[in-house]
């Protein structure tokens, strides 16, 4: 019986996959926050390096992935395919589920597909630090991770409600060489001007990643790093999506649906761009993006020009957004906490080629349990919400008895995250509402563009 | 550059290897803690299912894996086995260092190489319940794993100091389904004594040990599970030398010294045992157990007839101890923190085939962090101490200017584990004295036996 899919390190991609020309429709200009005017690959650099700027805007559909980013890659990749055997039982499916596992990095989750890279453009451009923000601490570990790899300092400002809930994760950052500060901090004027309002804010990741941005800008020799939204974070991503697509090919099967989770969208990106083109090719395969109903910028937010961050320091781009100073709910799947998402994919998404859903905390948990009580794994709980997307598209396959193939990103494991499975089990979770007023207040916010 | 060395499923091995008829000298007979004769299988259908009992006295040098718990252990295994490149540079030593990684499983650690087969013989004896204990937790998580997995229940004795360190490691456990109590408990008359008389008692793996066992001794439905020490935990733990030795010949290279870390004997066991036979049969091999210096049972113990438990409920084995009644100091190693020893790894020490080696806390913590900080992995603390040993073994290495090839077994993760590793990284560690006079007074108790 299949059950692991596994590729040798032969099969590792030597290219990463950019979408940007096989989008479909004209893609925005990004808006510098200060000028209003379409930003230069100059305007980047004090944030930057230029091998990353190159590959945010790049036409090139295949770019080479370094020898050096490859040689850490293969640490944990190709990362393991599985078929959920198990769970299919339990819920009595006709459908195939099968799942890519990202929780095999030495962080455990997929961050460091894009933590290596960034790390690595940095190194030869001469960065001596990088500042960057997180939420949960997936990304901030893998950045800390990675830095430590190639002898860069680091600077991580983890929202405030994830340094509490996530000791672990700040720890992993400290071991990895990093300094972590909870954000908002005194450390930045952004920082100092959000505690003065409001000495208790709990933070959110518009407001760390002002916090980094500034920190960036104002220090020579440092450079911001961002672990999702942007294009080249989704590009290095779709490492996953390529493996997976061998993977299944091993496996005999196409999936009639690809699901992730979306906070920036980058681990969503990361699945399913490698599928778009097939798409368009006149491939029948959905593409469904699961996100927190507390947080619903993809199902709730509107199409429009917004700043990345909360103090209006990071570039302003068109993206679903709740509004760039919407405070989301402290809901334990802290990664997914972002009021924007991806312009990559925002744009696919109001183009009608990625569905999405957005899924209570509690009801995600329910699976998560499932998941580990079937397949052994336990899930962190931002992959969790992709977890409730294959779950409910396997119920669904039951009730219409039709086979289906289904694929999710598994992004990472919940070992760092028990306290959250903790509180589930002792039924202590809560749902949040969905903050209608606070999203029709933030959003009337936005900014003029064009 | 050779960095990782994976085998396929293909060469996922089909038995296990049985060291008993390879073992030099006279192996002393297990004693009845009651009748004080030496046990019978008969006596021991109480505690264990006869799949189990028949693999604790066989005289078959390879016992096949059954077919099901080969489709689980393919969940991770065949485990990757990592050369050290970085680890190397780090300590300028010219000694190859290669690690087997046992942290891919599901629950973080080598365990579930034992607690799948171990549920697996249980569920087809009709067991309907495992009672065990469990010290850091590694153990008590993987045979929660495995009884979810065959639909047994599971009830787990956490030793008390534990219980409180590792929360992370409860709550795996009580995700996949276990029940866990704090060790001494209230729930056995072995644990109420010890808690009459000293209520504050921390617990140690021996008492926690004497629960367990009567727990199952006093329930028909119920049999008892250990995590280490007995000959067939230590078979299934094999699994990991016998990959490792195809993955060396795959690196072209033959290890100089192989070297675990040791607490009750099954994961030094399980990378060591199936080079001892190379080793009878003339090769150079070292064999190096190394464990915590406030618990040297193996340096600083002595070889004697002993119980299992502290309670006097568990068989009595000839093994290197400390007294079953020696209370270890709380280090954060929890599952090296046990008095006595595997019988089988005991008489190899006692043979002279097997060297050993104590290290304190402090010092494994820093070898720990160098190795994150070069390899990425985070180390559990048990498994640091493997670290500890294998550093110095390149450092020595370094210093006589010879290129030697060293193997350990990196047995866990350590993303469960982060208390610990803030404490180090915050000064706030301490290396325990060797309790000379505690060892002194419990050794005064032991049995008299023949």
């Amino acid at each position: 019986m299949l059950t692991k899919i596994l590729l040798s390190e032969d099969q590792l991609p030597k290219q990463w996959y950019n979408i940007i020309p096989d989008m479909p429709g004209q893609m925005a200009p990004v808006i510098h926050p200060v000028t209003m005017q379409p930003v230069t690959p100059d305007d980047l650099l004090p944030l930057f390096p230029m091998g990353l700027i190159e590959q945010e805007v790049s036409q090139e559909r295949w770019i080479d992935i370094p020898e050096e980013v490859r040689e850490i890659y293969k640490l944990w990749r190709p990362s393991p395919m599985f078929r959920a055997h198990k769970l299919e039982k339990a819920l009595g499916t006709p459908a195939k589920i099968y799942y890519k596992y990202e929780g095999v990095s030495p962080a455990g989750s997929h961050k460091p597909n894009t933590a290596v890279p960034q790390a690595y453009y940095n190194k030869i451009a001469g960065t001596k630090r990088i500042a960057s923000e997180t939420g949960a601490g997936q990304w901030g570990s893998s950045i800390a991770m990675a830095c430590q790899l190639f002898g860069l300092k680091c600077t991580v400002y983890m929202v405030k409600v994830s340094y509490g809930q996530k000791p672990y994760r700040k720890s992993m950052m400290q071991l990895w060489g990093a300094e972590v500060f909870p954000s908002p901090s005194n450390r930045t004027s952004a920082g100092r001007a959000i505690l003065a309002k409001d000495p208790d804010n709990q933070g959110s990741l518009g407001i760390a990643i002002s916090e980094a941005v500034e920190d960036a800008a104002t220090h020579e020799d440092t450079r911001y790093s961002l672990g999702s939204v942007l294009n080249h974070v989704c590009m290095h991503q779709t490492i996953i999506g390529l493996e997976a697509k061998e993977q299944l090919k091993i496996a005999g099967d196409y999936p009639d649906v690809v699901i992730g989770c979306h906070g920036g969208g980058s681990n969503f990106a990361g699945i399913a761009f490698p599928f778009v083109s097939d798409k368009a090719n006149g491939k029948e395969v959905r593409l469904l993006a699961v996100e927190p109903a507390s947080c619903p910028t993809l199902t709730k937010g509107i199409y429009a020009f917004d700043y990345g961050d909360t103090a209006k320091m990071a570039p302003i781009s068109r993206m679903y957004t709740l509004g760039h100073d919407f405070m989301p709910p402290g809901i334990h799947a802290g990664g997914l906490r972002y009021h924007g998402a991806s312009p990559l994919v925002s744009q696919l998404v109001h183009e009608g080629i990625v569905e999405t859903r957005a899924v209570p905390q509690i009801a995600c948990f329910e699976a998560a349990v499932l998941f580990a009580r079937t397949e052994s794994i336990i899930p962190a709980p931002e992959s969790s919400h992709a977890i409730r997307g294959a779950i409910d598209e396997a119920l669904l396959a039951k009730e219409e008895g039709k086979e289906r193939v289904i694929l999710f990103n598994l992004s990472g494991h919940g070992h760092v995250d028990m306290a959250a499975y903790d509180a589930y089990l002792n039924n202590e979770l809560q749902d949040y509402e969905y903050p209608e007023d606070a999203i029709k207040e933030s959003l009337s916010h936005l900014p003029k563009v064009g």
